[in-house]
């Protein structure tokens, strides 16, 4: 049943930050039961480090949407949150790298020992969250969706380059490491809302393409950020040899020249990321990821297009829309 | 009910070695359809480098005990061995291990980023099985012991020294960081096994005391290990600062020369492993952390011994003895 006390002025933040609230406060009950002073601080600085909090927010606005307003939509959020952040934790060192969303990463705060086990505990504590909800479709939900993540990850990792491939390769790991969890989200809070089973799979599609567009822009965004106002370190993605969208446009528009600066780029870690730009500006693949992404965001507003108007369906379209809104 | 089909000369490697191969192939099938090499290269080499299993072993003996043989041994079985694994992956990251039982470590092999990522995948994929165990009751076991788990590690990683909670700590942090997977293998055991309560709660604490007796004859072994036969390089721990049995008793046994000495080692980087080996074997701290071994095994002994004599019960205490046993 979908709910409509809503006025059509309320905003995402109007609407979710009350339950934002709940889940930090949730958070830090529980991490402070854990009692070791390392682990509070980094969570701390992690939870209050101005991160999005997306996929939290995902949970809150479809529970409200559907009329859910039950305790496990916190601890499912608070679960995603930690997935999530485990994820980030264990991200940073890998890459080693020193600033997210333009602070201190925790690993150069509290070093590479303390961010892995961190990250471990994380995880352990997400499923103990999800575990106290009862239900085997929320575990079995979630437990896929970070399988998933952390396949794709891997694969981004450990997949060789090849031309024939290069395409389709990027489009599975982003759906792997960044759709499933925001699909995960979706499919998580219908099914803890009591949604009918064509909801349930409306909302995971949605939230797939929604997870897809998201990851498309944050790609492109590697090549264009403004450092000052995004706290992105431009070409970070690039430097380390992450094949992404636009390196891909302009490897597949490129002479054969283009091609094989692209070919070491992606094979070597030989790369100048100026003449990187140069390429990609000249065959337009800033724009042309940015359609892509587009594309996945029509889709997942088709997705919900059979739920009925409301104000919190403005709400989450307006949501889904500005993921590919930011710093473009 | 208890299982009495089994002659007195059964060895444990006789009466496991069928479900471990059966757990190895269901490992082996699973992670096939991972379909990425580099995790089917990391987890052959963990399974197959010649661990001693004695996690998934404790779960088959007590299944074995109990008369059941149903599928979900195997899948209780592989997920705790994948959490040990997982714990060990990062752990070589944590301490630059170069080898373990006498063989490369996997980030020596593949690098920290595959041994990282790889931990993540094998945590995940035990989640995923013991999901598929359909028990509420198994899930809240073994997370809340995998939860144990990392925060002994972080505990370890993150107490300060304070001469008076120094033995406390150890206890606290062997319990969390080892004897709580055993007890959760025992106590996972007995559930899906239909156990009756006390059975269970007799197991666990079996479990338990088992994993202590065995942490500390691991602990011990840091000081006296033959590397050529045990595979563990003499002096490692102390070496990384970690803060074990022997040392306490030497601490605790010293003269005031002695204990500054023993506070160096364990608040700065300033050690001389001969000079720790010195006190050791001066204050007989080798013999009585065995004798503190055999204290465990002889409350876990007591654990079960209302249980009605038989084969299967006098092997499982052959494979608790066998634990102090070892290269002692």
């Amino acid at each position: 049943m979908l709910n409509t006390d809503l006025t059509s002025n309320d905003t995402l933040g109007d609407i979710v930050s009350s339950d934002l609230s709940a889940m930090q406060d949730f958070i830090f009950r529980s991490v402070g039961n854990e009692n070791i002073k390392l682990v509070i601080d980094i969570i701390s600085h992690l939870i209050g480090s101005g991160g999005k909090k997306i996929r939290p927010k995902l949970v809150f606005i479809i529970c409200k949407m559907l009329n859910y307003s039950g305790e496990n939509r916190i601890k499912v959020a608070a679960s995603v949150e930690f997935i999530h952040n485990a994820t980030l934790l264990h991200d940073d060192v890998l890459d080693e790298s020193e600033a997210r969303h333009g602070v201190q990463t925790a690993n150069k705060i509290w070093g590479n020992k303390s961010s892995i086990l961190t990250g471990d505990l994380l995880l352990t504590l997400a499923f103990r969250w999800l575990i106290e909800c009862k239900s085997l479709d929320i575990l079995s939900i979630l437990s896929k969706a970070s399988h998933s993540l952390v396949k794709g990850e891997i694969k981004q990792m450990a997949t060789l380059f090849n031309p024939h491939t290069i395409r389709k390769n990027y489009f599975n790991i982003i759906g792997e490491k960044t759709a499933s969890l925001f699909s995960a989200c979706c499919e998580a809070a219908s099914v803890i809302s009591n949604a009918t089973n064509d909801e349930i799979e409306r909302l995971k599609n949605f939230g797939f393409n929604f997870g897809m567009a998201f990851q498309i822009i944050d790609d492109m965004l590697d090549y264009i950020a403004d450092q000052s106002t995004s706290g992105k370190q431009v070409g970070k993605d690039f430097l380390e040899g992450k094949v992404t969208l636009p390196a891909i446009i302009a490897y597949e528009k490129g002479n054969s020249t283009e091609q094989k600066f692209w070919e070491k780029c992606f094979s070597s870690a030989e790369r100048s990321f100026e003449r990187a730009l140069h390429y990609i500006n000249h065959h337009n693949a800033i724009q042309l990821s940015i359609e892509k992404a587009r594309y996945y965001v029509n889709m997942a507003q088709d997705n919900i297009s059979t739920f009925s108007d409301s104000p919190y369906k403005t709400v989450l379209i307006d949501f889904l829309n500005s993921s590919i809104e930011r710093q473009v």
